[in-house]
């Protein structure tokens, strides 16, 4: 009884007791708050709206949510208690007009600028700010021939980079998703902190992770396949002839294949396949977070067709995975993971394809997140497996 | 006659010919447009709205300008001839609803995420990004124990910095205004660029740039003359007594008095006044832009009735600019500017002081940006003209 009364104690303890203003909060703002139950509290001062209603992403909930207005012509709502992480969020007003909140910072998201709100998870620290010797992340500018542009990625660099001048290091390429871009990483996702973490307990291998922005073409969004796989063919140009041969003169690197990894996120994951499984001769480890793994990505059938297609282990991907044992050899790293709240379209093709690849002998590691959808807290954790297991 | 053909041949192909969609819009997006006359078109879908106005900052024009319903429940308006630069711009639906531009990237202003439209000057290219050898722009975090708060400042380093790993280098320290924060001035300012176009052309030493947020109170924007001395002594104590040794711990610099500068905009400005002139032992150049120049920061005085107080220069902070040829060989550098088109508080305040002390005998520089109000365009002319006086 005094044990049971003890953990009960303990337990409530560690539990946040007040509401608390979320971080993703501007300084100053008072909204949104996050309840000690993970509920949140949103509002917007609106006297003259006739609706206003509270949309949001995956982990937040069954939008959309009703607001009520007050005498004071501020709408409220309280959600129910949410998935911890960060959530996208926006509101309706009047049935039709899309309004950031005006309380928070807002993050590049479904291709625009989108407001978060940050839920705590209780005891998850491992992407918080600590104190601990803290890495760099560096603005990179490059000009890409062949889209004729100056791009822009994002560079971390591990603690000790500056203080020892002659080590080199190996290079992780992370990738957004879709509607997302190369500053997801670090400002929804706090890649950073999560290697400064892993770094400082001795978990991981001191590394450079490259963020860099995962379009290249001009058709943003393709709705087939074949166009799927032509902004890929951009991108695989920018990354393989552009981007690596500029990381690898500015930074220094250990520059073979055994010391280089591409990950990503959704389309990022889709396009870590795409590329490194085309190209062994320049990454060593592969990994694919909530990335549907497209078995055929030819002719004019819609993406989500596509997904759709039965996994053949023989044919998908060039012929990559058909001979396991020569795989096994060739990668020193197959990854892949997906979140089990995710909607079926991801855990369908992702699950269906571990179980075809486990089955012909293709070595790999499964990742699964206990109740995260397709969302940052998904990929938090799975970046979190994924860095210890880089370079080893 | 052929001369005068030729010139007028030369100018007309110079200047833009066609629309272009502003620089600071999202990938995709097609609106605002900039007109070769430099009048802007904005559009908003709002379908359901009974008035629509766009707002914006100096520089925008006459704002609100009222915005015309197409039968498409497009709204738009296509803005007088506006000044070269960049400019905040939102909009406001049926007379009370604030409203970003779904089309554009937003920037910390007015302390809120805030639209931003890019007016280009024609012949201005210092503060592009050409092809010319690159500093890293970096996130720097630190633990600032006065505050109880882990702290964000951006930091320049110059081209070679990697590559030169036995160089030191000087250090500017350089504050964004009221509204705005530590982005600002990458963002906004495009300070990367131009310092590394004015390092490519030999025209300015090789730097380290550090940006650092300039609140450090609870009191974001205090009323009266002595809460902003509040403020700025929270600020001075962060800076002076954290972020100056974090800098010089992390980065190869130069650690004396005569390679750090301060320099800063509006409240920044005023920031670097107050810090510098209390601590020649630390900084020995010295530039405000665009900061009003406060006699006298105490007592319960509004801070509108203060940048009104005539400018003594044997009182004005704390005396330091009572002996003329003292002040002159402590400090290697007094830069003070405004833009011409600036609100006469500005004008008179930065006019006044600098007739004042160079009637006293206190040398100075002084630099005024034609035509440009209190907007990154004067600030952007200024950082061109402060940072080749730099460090010589």
């Amino acid at each position: 009884m005094k044990r049971l009364l003890t953990t009960l104690a303990t337990t409530l303890l560690a539990l946040p007791v007040v509401a608390a203003v979320s971080e993703t909060s501007l300084p100053g703002a008072d909204s949104p708050t996050i309840q000690p139950d993970r509920s949140i509290t949103f509002k917007l001062k609106a006297p003259d709206a006739r609706s206003v209603q509270l949309m949001g992403g995956d982990g937040l909930g069954a939008v959309p949510f009703n607001m009520t207005r007050g005498s004071d012509g501020i709408w409220t709502v309280t959600t129910p208690p949410a998935v911890p992480g960060f959530h996208y969020h926006w509101f309706v007003v009047d049935g039709t007009l899309r309004l950031n909140d005006p309380a928070t910072h807002t993050y590049i998201g479904y291709s625009l600028e989108t407001s978060g709100v940050e839920v705590p998870e209780p005891g998850a620290d491992y992407y918080s700010i600590q104190n601990v010797p803290h890495g760099s992340v560096r603005d990179q500018w490059y000009y890409s021939k062949s889209t004729g542009q100056w791009r822009h990625a994002r560079v971390y660099t591990p603690p000790g980079y500056d203080q020892n001048p002659k080590t080199r290091f190996p290079v992780l390429y992370l990738q957004h998703g879709r509607g997302e871009d190369e500053t997801g990483w670090t400002r929804q996702g706090r890649a950073q902190f999560i290697l400064d973490n892993l770094i400082a307990a001795g978990k991981a291998q001191p590394m450079v992770v490259v963020m860099d922005r995962g379009y290249a073409s001009k058709d943003l969004s393709p709705d087939t396949l074949q166009g799927v796989r032509a902004a890929f063919t951009a991108f695989e140009g920018v990354l393989i002839q552009e981007l690596i041969p500029t990381i690898d003169t500015t930074y220094r690197t250990l520059s073979d294949r055994d010391h280089r990894a591409m990950a990503g996120l959704s389309m990022g994951g889709m396009q870590t396949l795409f590329i490194t499984l085309r190209h062994p001769e320049t990454f060593a480890y592969i990994a694919s977070l909530s990335g549907p793994i497209a078995a055929d990505l030819t002719g004019n059938r819609s993406v989500d067709q596509g997904f759709h297609d039965p996994f053949d282990s023989k044919l998908a991907y060039e012929g990559a995975f058909a001979n396991a044992a020569s795989f096994n050899r060739k990668y020193k790293l197959l990854w892949l993971g997906v979140g089990s709240a995710e909607p079926a379209v991801f855990r369908d093709s992702i699950g269906g394809a571990v179980r075809t690849l486990q089955a012909a002998g293709v070595k790999l590691v499964y990742f699964e997140s206990p109740g995260t959808a397709h969302e940052w807290q998904t990929w938090r954790r799975d970046l979190n497996d994924l860095v210890p297991r880089l370079f080893r």
